[in-house]
């Protein structure tokens, strides 16, 4: 057994005593005995996969936190949508998105918009093929990038809820995730001109990936209508979700997975370095999910004198959005700050999505793109690489083209088969009009 | 910060550029520098302790999968069995099961049994007595290999639901987890005679774990008896569950320790090779999951004009159990194919199972007999190194013995005990009738 | 594909052929090929991180744990208390009490309180400041550690419950992580006197972390008064829990969460010999909460004539507290036993609270206190290092130090803002008194 005691002060000790001139011996003593490449190409590998499934992690988030704020009587048809939207985001990344997402050499001659193919990983034992092990297995990358393109769809759902059919929302989700996704992170993941003309700065995706399940939920929205009832007699009538101990283990679950989702970002564990990155991307995404829920508790507080726990629940989901374009170069105090500011949008901007009359569920919208535009554009606080410009620019184009491409898709599905369930089974509850299966059936309505 | 881009071209490039001519020196480079040994075993120790949490985090999904399927009223006796099942599944594997399982070098004498006795693990610090580092410790192998041994038990607490005694059923858990599943998982896993004389290929299972779970719960729904009420009068009589978020939540939670159920039995995390397999089979195990999702999602569509959650549900889980004897070899498009058929079978066998008037609570019988046999077929199509008869003959050996040993056993504890609450009991609920206490007090009943 | 026989032959015919006179040679062999110092610095990093998330879900857990046992009326205000409880915890040991609790050489000079300031991590990359690669990076030892201080607050919030005020709690809160907890951890693992002049052994802390919750909560149960109705016309009334699945739930989650908890605590995995050691602890871990459970089961059983699921899951947890204090040294039996013995004493110590009426709604105070002390003690049952008068002592010491000034605290909070809701609030229940926010608004009270 190891005492803490000694190792804490040898951590300290050291980081005390190191002096300014000594700076560059320091940085030799960590290069000198480079890693074998075969341990760091196992070292990323499995941090990928840790963190993969992490992500994966965040599907189950998603589906409780929904599922405990919708209403009971549509709860299952959440259920559902959130198993088969993972489900589809599966089966479509590995179908087209993965390869159009990294278009590799491709790049240039195919344009805008990749390479369709489906995606394949290396050979059992790598006998094959495999001649670089500078990076990390194909059958990681394509594990760890899959779970980010599912977050995507589950940030539609929540917006959607309890109003929309099963199948259109499926359909959606199968192009968001086949094509909407993969293209336009294509643009700055897979070294498109977002990446190296405008010089966009997005660590693990508060635009790449949160506000682009933003926009696609607000194209949703504006095209569903609000549920019946939501604004009628000119004021706003809450619909408060059904069961909160399950929404506050949805965001447990998201917290929990979003380490791996910013930590596993950072794409390397093969040195020292990278590791004490991942762990600095570990503390600031926690500091900043605790500072965005204290915001939103305070705040709540302060201008209701009641504090509200579905803010305080989007407050640290918003935090940890918004450090998700920059969980690295922040000191602590920042990342917090960053986090808090996150919370304080939250709780301003879901009354005025409800002034605009645009209905959103769980508050999927003021969370993941609006925490998500101010953390893009955070970046530039502690990131000099980045430009308010080059942030603002790159935010702009990704959300003209998803807004746009999403209103489109979902106007074609308007029209041709419906995107809305009929009245009576919206008033009776998804569950029984659609699915004829309660989610709750013995527990008595209140 | 590392851009994604840089890293996912520079992988597609590699992937892009190999001739087949260079596979021979590829497989050199990989090979020429190889890994310190201690540096390997402290990589697979690792991986088994990950691994073995993950699928620790099996027993909460199976527990809340069986309490949101089950009714209200025998709630808290579904937890209680859980919480007891896994305890003694940890305590009796240390007891006997673990050495039994392998037992080594005593194999060749000690015949179909194995070797009694108790697992004790490697000296503190490793100082006295560690010679082998080509492996992991032997802490992490039991700590993995456990967690296999209470997967089976979880199995059969879900289809004996609502009827069976506490005591009675916990007296067979340490039966099961002691002897029947030690002894014949040591046919295979321990080096026996399906391993050597029928080259049995079963990778994480499908037959050694949770067709071993499904013969032993199929024993015992049949000398149980079906619950009261669900076939009179010649009819089959739905009785729902009562908090389906909860059996949501289970599947995520299985779907997620799946993910070490079957990376783990890669066994060596030692390799570039062995951590590439891994990634492979993380990334096989989640599209045979979707794929199971999605083949019952739209099977239920098109069988009953709607989809049916608890099928959805249940198909994911059946097309990870069928994905588990083999997930290595196939391709990702294999692999989707082969959980879509679990998820299929899943949707025929359930009302199958009902004709029979065999009463399976949670459906494990079709999710991990039925799907278990199917998967370990389907390792034929993908690995050379399995025969169908081979494969054939395995399943039979061991479903005849885990069949009758259980029938005998339950048989044997109906005769001494009883295995079936009183019908009062039953009729009030478990929870109130044998427990004294209620899962949900205060919520009215619907 | 490896089979899991050879490898398990293998394993054991090594340990089957040892003998004692290789002891030496096998000693050399795991240390003649020294790591490369960055390969162990990746290694324990990373395996903080892994721990450190873990013992994050602890906090999840405890969320659920309360959430399940506390009554339908006061279920958001207990979502809400351990949401604001984990932030606060996050931002304050981030500015005040990592620092304080590991002074470092400061500790000589600042005496009994260590060194005031806000925590850093090291820069990015490690360019600038890093000389040292034989321990892990600050960020992931900050992340661990802060999980630690975050559980001890967590644990006073069950006992509470149901009829403290908000914000009095999260007030204490605030001192508790930032300067109680803190300061007499610091006694220990920051290389205090108790470390230092007693020889205290405390491995992952069931005094350090558990019983300091314990004893915080008892002080705080005693000036806050039982709930009304609890005793009475002298008898004991029960207030059973409302949703005992989420109870168990949350059992499992701390249950997962402990494999981190005191794994992580080995606090180096840079070698064989400590790789090892962790997973023995997440052996001995395991099975010391399978014991803890099966105690508390055949215990109900021979005292109620019905086993008891909420003593069963509180006796699950005291296994886990008991082994906290040495998880390395014991065999799995004396583990097992260990957890045990853990088990009963919350069976005998629950009813034994009511009697003095101290009113401790989930049972915090039997499972991390009393567990808490029988752990510390026992660790002289396996340990050397220990001695049982440098334990009793130490138990005592910070026994004295929290109970007393969280008593200071609790008394001056009760004075200054009154800590109590009133008694209408009390009935009425908190959610609708304090927060006007139901958890379960549609469900229908029974």
């Amino acid at each position: 057994m190891k005492l803490k005691s000694s190792i804490a002060l040898a951590v300290l000790a050291t980081a005390a005593t190191v002096q300014p001139g000594l700076a560059q011996e320091a940085a030799v003593l960590v290069d000198e005995t480079p890693l074998n490449t075969e341990i760091g190409y196992i070292f990323t590998t499995f941090m990928f996969l840790v963190a993969g499934f992490l992500v994966f992690w965040m599907a189950a988030g998603f589906t409780m936190l929904e599922a405990g704020l919708v209403r009971q009587k549509n709860t299952t048809m959440q259920l559902m949508k959130n198993m088969g939207l993972f489900s589809l985001a599966a089966i479509m990344y590995y179908l087209v998105g993965y390869n159009l997402m990294y278009p590799g050499d491709g790049w240039a001659i195919d344009g805008w918009l990749g390479a369709f193919s489906i995606a394949s990983l290396e050979p059992v034992g790598l006998a094959d093929t495999e001649t670089d092990l500078t990076y990390a297995s194909v059958g990681s990358d394509f594990f760890f990038q899959l779970m980010f393109c599912a977050t995507t769809a589950s940030i539609v759902s929540g917006a959607l809820a309890e109003r929309i059919k099963l199948w259109p929302f499926l359909i959606f989700v199968v192009i968001l995730t086949g094509l909407i996704y993969p293209i336009q992170a294509s643009w700055k993941w897979g070294g498109g001109y977002l990446d190296s003309a405008l010089g966009f700065q997005d660590f693990a995706g508060s635009t790449v990936v949160h506000s682009v399940g933003g926009w696609a939920a607000l194209a949703g929205a504006l095209i569903l209508g609000p549920r019946i009832g939501k604004y009628k007699d000119g004021g706003v009538h809450p619909m408060p979700g059904a069961n909160l101990p399950l929404a506050t283990l949805g965001t447990f679950i998201l917290w929990l997975g979003w380490f791996g989702f910013n930590g596993g970002s950072q794409l390397y564990m093969d040195t020292a370095g990278n590791v004490a990155d991942i762990s600095r991307i570990f503390a600031n995404t926690n500091t900043a999910a605790a500072g965005g829920a204290i915001a939103a508790l305070i705040l709540t507080q302060v201008l209701y004198k009641k504090p509200d726990l579905t803010m305080v629940l989007n407050g640290a989901l918003a935090g940890l959005v918004s450090i998700t374009a920059e969980p690295l170069t922040p000191s602590l105090g920042a990342a917090t700050l960053i986090g808090a500011v996150g919370g304080v949008i939250v709780v301003f901007t879901v009354p005025f999505l409800d002034k605009l009359k645009i209905d959103d569920v769980v508050g999927a919208i003021p969370v993941h793109l609006f925490a998500g535009i101010w953390g893009t554009l955070a970046v530039v606080l502690t990131n000099d690489a980045a430009t308010f410009m080059g942030q603002l620019l790159s935010i702009i184009i990704v959300g003209v083209f998803v807004f746009v491409v999403s209103a489109v898709v979902w106007a074609v599905l308007k029209g041709v088969m419906g995107i809305r369930v009929s009245e009576e089974a919206e008033i009776t509850g998804l569950d029984v009009g659609e699915l004829g299966m309660e989610a709750y059936p013995e527990f008595a309505k209140g």
